[in-house]
């Protein structure tokens, strides 16, 4: 099929980044020292050209994304990168055929995980992003806590959420005192594992046993600007629908298509003057000109998990030619 | 069911504020006055409940709403208020067991509604919002260009969407200026409907023969602030995972279950700090103090389309009971 007979609005992968960009981090962390986060795109069909680059553990937000892959084959090794304490998830995973590790931050998820035939844990600490995560100081009592309930704990977990975005020149710096707080709880806490870190602080955190990274696959233009040595691969194909005489152009994408926490979408040669929920209108840079009515536009998402999250099938595309689709199969909760 | 048995995170519709807004809007649009917008509930189980209340005609914003109101029987009179040149959507819509009027407002779409076999159009005319919609003065050569191609053309429509959010001192008059131009319109093109309004105009839009309205049935802390005589209905319904010593909670939904263009969604006691893929950070005002890891809160959505949009089902709920649930069967495209 070609790209251009597609409906519309369609989430496409263009293949040739999607491939640069797992070479790029299998690369730079080969294996087990990537745990790709499948929150950031949501497929199974994903997931599994991320398994055959080598990296056979995967990280996930939500039971429903655990349970997904866990049925899709990809259970090798799961770690749920989020408190659960709903005693339904917690039984779901522990019955699911993967090895699935959650993660842990206080008294009530270690016992609701134990409560629930979790078999293995990770303390999560508070690094600083204002989320989820235990002091460091109380990480080696929450250990021997799920030790004493029969618990496996592998060691710890800590995101840096915050500094993703963190300017170059400090990233690093900052990205050190973070993990030494993680660190810290580690020599608490013991096992093998240190896991956190982000596509954003990919080439900074060395701290870690394994990187927890997902939005590099496709990306976004919010680490588009980070300077990061990943190509966008994910667009919002969008038809033009409606022209103006007033020097305006819409298409048939908005809100429902696209998540708008980090802004509005781009478009090459186009200023987004704004997005509604079916529509974003586009006035033309420069000489580009007016579109015509039926025209395809490609449309770049500020950020990829909540855009993906609304989108049933991501197209794969070389070129002009749908080579692929990969059904967003881990959608919802 | 208990509330607090439901799984989260989950949408929450209180039926006794739903059950008021329905009356009120009634009271004031009564029967074929209001056209019901499907896009800000998306569920044809809640359309149902418009369709009793006399409200027998929908407005719809995709292909997959009007085939989808139509397969559940629901297809007295569906407009799709949007363009489509996209021939698959436009025959698919043709060959419904429904009465599909569509908006055109270009030579092209007009040509593509004919030739797909659609039978009715309404002349969309651009009334101020910079979205779709043709000039008041082009819109009665593109009625005839409709009628010489077999269309039946029943008459206009224009959004004033651009003043749902109008202070109240100016709306009137602003609404007044746009809706002179969709009348100048509807003077050149003839046909007994003037189709526009939303939420936000339906007490000053009195110039039109039927309101398209749809947010007023669940409600959001946008148009909660506009001095509506509509109540909040719709409720993000999460489990607190995760409370900090540092004076902060997290709870289990945020990017991926909220709309996020018109800012964070509020919540009573506290103050979001912020909200990431699946998670909300809160902090609690006054003396309220922290919730304890496994309570439930309650989140309101900044913008009810895009939220409902994330969600498969709403769960109604009258004080603690869930009386019913509605599926979301219209999301996508």
């Amino acid at each position: 099929m070609n790209v251009h007979d597609l409906p519309t609005p369609s989430l496409l992968v263009d293949a040739d980044a999607f491939a640069h960009n797992v070479a790029t981090m299998a690369e730079a962390r080969p294996g087990a020292q990537l745990r790709p986060h499948v929150k950031a795109f949501k497929s199974t069909a994903l997931a599994r050209r991320l398994d055959a680059a080598g990296h056979h553990g995967f990280c996930a937000a939500t039971p429903k994304e655990v349970l997904g892959m866990a049925a899709a084959g990809l259970g090798h090794d799961l770690l749920l990168a989020n408190e659960v304490v709903d005693p339904g998830p917690l039984r779901a995973m522990a019955a699911a055929d993967a090895r699935v590790t959650v993660a842990v931050d206080s008294d009530a998820t270690v016992d609701a995980a134990a409560a629930a035939g979790i078999r293995e844990v990770l303390v999560d600490v508070d690094v600083g992003c204002f989320r989820c995560g235990c002091p460091t100081a109380d990480a080696g009592r929450l250990a021997s806590r799920a030790r004493r309930l029969g618990l496996e704990v592998r060691g710890v977990m800590g995101y840096e959420g915050h500094l993703m975005m963190e300017p170059g020149e400090t990233r690093a710096d900052r990205v050190e005192e973070a993990m030494a707080l993680l660190l810290g709880a580690h020599a608490d806490v013991g096992g093998d594992v240190v896991s956190g870190g982000g596509t954003g602080t990919f080439r900074e955190n060395t701290w870690i046993t394994e990187l927890q990274a997902g939005s590099y696959a496709l990306m976004d233009t919010a680490y588009g600007g980070q300077g990061l040595p990943f190509q966008q691969a994910l667009f919002l194909w969008l038809t033009v629908v409606s022209v103006s005489p007033g020097g305006w152009a819409v298409a048939n994408g908005g809100l429902k298509a696209l998540g708008m926490d980090h802004g509005d979408p781009t478009a090459e040669g186009y200023r987004v003057l704004y997005c509604s929920d079916e529509h974003v209108t586009l006035l033309p840079l420069g000489d580009g000109g007016l579109p015509k009515v039926g025209d395809r536009v490609r449309v770049v998402p500020a950020h990829v998990d909540p855009t993906v999250a609304y989108h049933e099938v991501l197209h794969v595309v070389q070129g002009e030619d749908v080579v692929d689709t990969w059904p967003v199969d881990l959608r919802g909760w």
